[in-house]
C-alpha cells in the first residue's frame, strides 16, 4: 500500500524530507511557489539517490511517484503526512496552517521543520492545533537521522505515538522532548557554541578553520557515537557520575566562556543527573564503554582516512612519514627474493562476529599489497591520472590460520608473471613467520578511458619485467594455480 | 636515535600522553606519587596498545622503553619533552614546574595540559617561564588527535615550531592559538553546551540519554568531519556565508539559550567570518561539499554499523525491517533455483581511486552472501554463539565487469556441496542481469572452542543437505573450479 507526503515548502530541509519520503517508498506531492523549487529539489533528490540507498545492507523500497502541485490544497489532498518547511515567520506558517487544514484528509498529521517555534506558537489559534506537531530534522535530512518531536498540547497520544512509528518506519530517530522549549534542545547546543563562536572570532582567538578543525579533530569525533554525558561518564571514571560532577562544578563559576547564565550545581541536580546517567549507561563498565568507545573512535577515523578528510587525511600523512615499505624498485635491498608489500598491524574494524579478521579483510591487505607492487613499478597516482591502471581479473584466496586485531601482519609477494597486460603475483600473509592466508591474483593493464585492456607505459611494463625476471629463479609457491577445493 | 619523554602526572591524561609517546618509539620516563600509578597507567597503555597500531596502513615504530621514578627530577632528567598533567591547582601546578625546571636538561620544552590556566598564570614566577606552553590534549589522548598549543608570551618562536613538528610527528594536530583566553577553544565550546545542557535537565525539557541521542544521532555526525562554519557555510547554499549570517542573525536575540550574553554581529565581524570562511572551504564550491560531506556522513555511520552502536545500530534496525531476503528455507519460493542472498545498492564508501567498487567489496558481498546462506540453514546468531560456526577456508573470485557506487547489485547462490564439515557455495553478482562478478568459496564448520574443523549440528547439517540436494540438478556453474589464469 503506497503512502503519500505533502511537502510544503521544497528548500533544503524540504527537499531532503521529499527525497527521505521518497526512497522509502512513499509517493510525494510538493508545494513550493518558487519558480526553480523543481530543480531545487531535484538537486537535492540526486545527493540522495547517490548516498541513501547504499547506507543499508538491503534494498530499500520502489522509489515512490514525485508530483509538484501549484496550490497548497493540491499538495496536501490524500496526504498521511504533511510536512511543513516554509521560512521562519509565524505569520506564514499560520497561514500555510490555515490552507493545509482545509484540505488535510482524516486522520492525517502535520509536522513543523521549524527550528525555534514552540508548537503553542504554531497552534495559536489555528483551528485543530490538534494536528500539529514540531518535526525538527537536520540537515541532511535524507541521511540524518535525529528528529525532534514536540506536540501540540491538544494532540492525542496516539496520533503522536502514530508520528513516531512513521517517523521510525522511514530510517528516523525521533527524540520527543518531555517539554516544549525555544529551539528545541540541539539547536540550543548549537546556538551556545555558535555565541561562543562569534566572540573567539570577535576577539581574534581563533580563525573559523581553527575552530572548525578544533571541533573536527577533537570531540566533534567523540560526539559522532557518545554525546556529551556517556563521554563524561568514562572521563569520571569508576569513581562514577557524582564524583565526576563533584569535580567539575566548580567551573561553572569561572570565566570559561562569555555565556554566563549558569544553574545551580546543587545536590538534587548532582543527584538527577547522576541517576538519569546511570539508567543510560549504568549496564556497562568504565572499561567496556572506554573499549565501546575505542572502537567507535577507530572505525570513524579509518572511514575517514579512505576519504582522505579530517583526522583521516591527517592518519595518511602519518603512514607516509613512518612507513618503510620500499616505494620504487630502487628501494628493495634483494630484488631476488619476495618483497615486502604490506607491514602493519590488523585494526579494531577488521574483526567480525566469529572473532578474527574477517574475509573481506584479507583480500583488503591483499589489494593493498597489490597497491604497493603497482606503485613500485611506476603505477603512482600520476600515472593513475594519466589514464593506465592495473584492475584484478581474478583473485584465489586461502585462508590458512587465523589472525586477530592489534596483531602485526606482513604480507610478501612474488611476480610469478609480469609482460603485456598481464601482472600475475603471489601474496602470502604471516604474523611472525606464521602463515596466515595466501593470494594469487591476476591483475590486466586497462585504458582508464575505454575501460578495457591496453598495454601498459614502456617504463611500468620495464620495471614489472624486470622484478618478474628476478622473481623467475624463485619456485612456483605452494597453492599457486590450485582452484578451490583442489590441489594444482 | 632514540628520543625521552617525561611524564609528569599519570592519571587518563596523562597515561594517554605516554602511551602515545610510547607507541610512536619514544622512551618515557613517569613520575607519578599516586601508588597505583603503575596498574592505571597499564590500562591506559592496554587501551592504546589495542587500539592505536591499527590506525596506521604502516607499521609504527617499535615501542619506546617505560620506566617509573619516585622523584620528578629523575623523571625530567635527560628529556626531550616533559608533559605535565597534575590536578589543575595553580600552586601545584608552580610547585611542579621549579622542579621540573631544576632538572630540564638544554634545549627541552614542557607542555602542561591544563584545560583551564592561561600560559600567562602558568609562568607567573615561575623561572624560565620561556619553555613552559600550554599543550592540552583530549581524551583518549592516544586516539584523537586535537592539542590546543598556546605558548607563554617568552617563549621563543622557534621553540614554538619545534614543538609543532615534534606533536605532528607524533601523530597529532596542534592547532596553536592566536592569544591565550581561559580554557583555550574547545573546552569553551564543551563549558557552553555543558552549562545549556545543565538548565535542559534541570528544567525537564531532556534526560542524559535524550540529550545524548540529539547529539550522536545528529550534529555529533557532522562535527566528526566538518565543523561548525563548513557545515553552516553549505547551509547558506551558492549565496555563501554573508548571506547566510544574515538570515542567522536574528536568533542572537531571541531566547535560543540561557546564555545570553552576545557579540554584536556588526558588518565588521559578518565580513571577518565570511573572508575566513572563504579562505576556509571557499576553493570548492557548494555541490562539492555536499557531495564530501555526505561521502563521510555515509563513511562514518556504515563504520557504526559494523559496530552495531548509535546511529549504526539505528540502520542495522531499519535493514531488518526492509529486507525481503529470505531467512529460513521455507522462506524460499523454489528451492531449485540459486537462492538470493545480497540485494542491495552499492554504497559511496565501497569504491577506490579506479572509480568503481573496490575487490576487497566483492568479497565482502559474497562474505554477506555467505552470511545468508548460513543464515537460512540455521547458523544464526544464536548457533555461533552456542560454540559451532563455519570458517571460509578457500575463495576464488573472478571480476567480470565493473559496479558504480549507488548501483543495485544482488547476489545469487549456488550450493554445489553440502556435506559433512564442507559447504561449497558458488555466488555470482549481478547488476540488473549483467554478470560482474563470481564467488567460489569453500567454508568449513569448525567449534568456535577448538577452533578446529566439527561436524555442524544435525538440524544445520540436515537444512544444508536438502538445499544442497535440491542445487544438485542444477548445471556446474561456468568458471566453477577453475584456478587463476586457467579454465577448469
Amino acid at each position: 500500500m503506497s503512502r503519500r507526503a505533502a511537502i510544503i515548502g521544497g528548500g533544503v530541509i524540504g527537499g531532503g524530507w521529499a527525497a527521505r519520503f521518497l526512497l522509502n517508498g512513499w509517493d510525494v506531492a510538493v508545494f513550493d511557489p518558487d519558480p526553480e523549487a523543481e530543480r531545487k529539489l531535484g538537486e537535492v533528490l540526486a545527493n540522495a539517490r547517490r548516498s541513501l540507498p547504499g547506507l543499508y545492507d538491503a534494498a530499500m523500497p520502489v522509489e515512490g511517484r514525485l508530483t509538484y502541485h501549484p496550490r497548497i490544497e493540491d499538495a496536501v489532498a490524500g496526504a498521511d503526512w504533511v510536512q511543513e518547511s516554509v521560512p521562519e515567520r509565524l505569520d506564514l506558517k499560520h497561514k500555510v496552517f490555515a490552507q493545509i487544514l482545509s484540505a488535510l484528509a482524516p486522520g492525517a498529521l502535520i509536522g513543523s521543520s521549524t527550528s525555534g517555534f514552540k508548537p503553542s506558537e504554531l497552534g495559536s489559534g489555528v483551528v485543530y492545533a490538534s494536528r500539529i506537531m514540531v518535526t525538527h530534522p537536520f540537515n541532511p535530512v535524507y541521511l540524518l537521522p535525529v528528529v525532534e518531536v514536540v506536540p501540540h498540547a491538544t494532540v492525542a497520544e496516539g496520533d503522536v505515538q502514530r508520528a513516531l512509528q512513521l517517523l521510525t518506519s522511514i530510517g528516523m530517530k525521533p527524540l520527543r522532548l518531555r517539554r516544549e522549549i525555544d529551539a528545541h534542545v540541539a539547536d540550543r547546543f548549537l546556538e551556545a557554541v555558535w555565541r561562543e563562536a562569534l566572540w573567539l572570532i570577535k576577539d581574534d582567538i581563533a580563525t573559523t578553520t581553527e575552530i572548525d578543525d578544533v571541533i573536527r579533530f577533537g570531540f566533534g569525533i567523540r560526539w559522532a557515537q557518545m554525546g556529551l554525558f556517556e563521554t563524561y561518564r568514562i572521563a569520571g571514571g569508576e569513581a562514577g557520575m557524582a564524583h565526576f560532577l563533584a569535580q567539575f562544578g566548580p567551573c561553572l563559576s569561572w570565566p570559561w566562556t562569555k555565556l554566563m547564565d549558569v544553574p545551580d550545581l546543587d545536590e538534587a541536580l548532582v543527584q538527577k543527573i547522576s541517576s538519569q546517567s546511570d539508567a543510560q549507561s549504568g549496564m556497562r563498565s568504565i572499561r567496556e564503554l572506554e573499549r565501546i568507545r575505542d572502537n567507535n573512535l577507530v572505525t570513524i577515523m579509518r572511514g575517514l582516512k579512505a576519504q582522505n578528510w579530517g583526522s583521516g587525511k591527517l592518519l595518511n600523512a602519518q603512514d607516509k612519514r613512518i612507513s618503510r615499505l620500499p616505494e620504487t624498485l630502487e628501494d628493495v635491498a634483494d630484488l631476488s627474493r619476495p618483497v615486502v608489500t604490506v607491514d602493519r598491524a590488523v585494526p579494531l574494524d577488521w574483526t567480525d562476529y566469529n572473532g578474527h579478521m574477517n574475509e573481506a579483510r584479507y583480500l583488503q591487505a591483499f589489494g593493498d599489497a597489490t597497491d604497493r607492487l603497482m606503485l613500485m613499478v611506476g603505477c603512482t597516482a600520476e600515472y593513475i591520472s594519466s589514464g593506465g591502471s592495473y584492475f584484478t581479473a581474478e583473485t584465489h584466496i586461502r585462508h590458512i590460520d587465523e589472525v586477530h586485531a592489534g596483531k602485526r601482519i606482513h604480507v610478501e609477494t612474488q611476480v610469478i608473471l609480469g609482460e603485456g597486460k598481464k601482472m600475475h603475483l603471489f601474496h602470502r600473509m604471516y604474523e611472525g613467520d606464521r602463515l596466515c592466508a595466501t593470494g594469487e591474483h591476476m591483475l590486466i593493464h586497462v585504458s582508464l578511458e575505454t575501460r578495457k585492456a591496453s598495454v601498459p607505459a614502456p617504463q611500468v611494463a620495464a620495471a614489472l619485467e624486470k622484478i618478474a625476471a628476478a622473481h623467475k629463479a624463485l619456485p612456483m609457491p605452494e597453492g599457486a594455480g590450485s582452484a578451490v577445493g583442489k590441489r594444482a
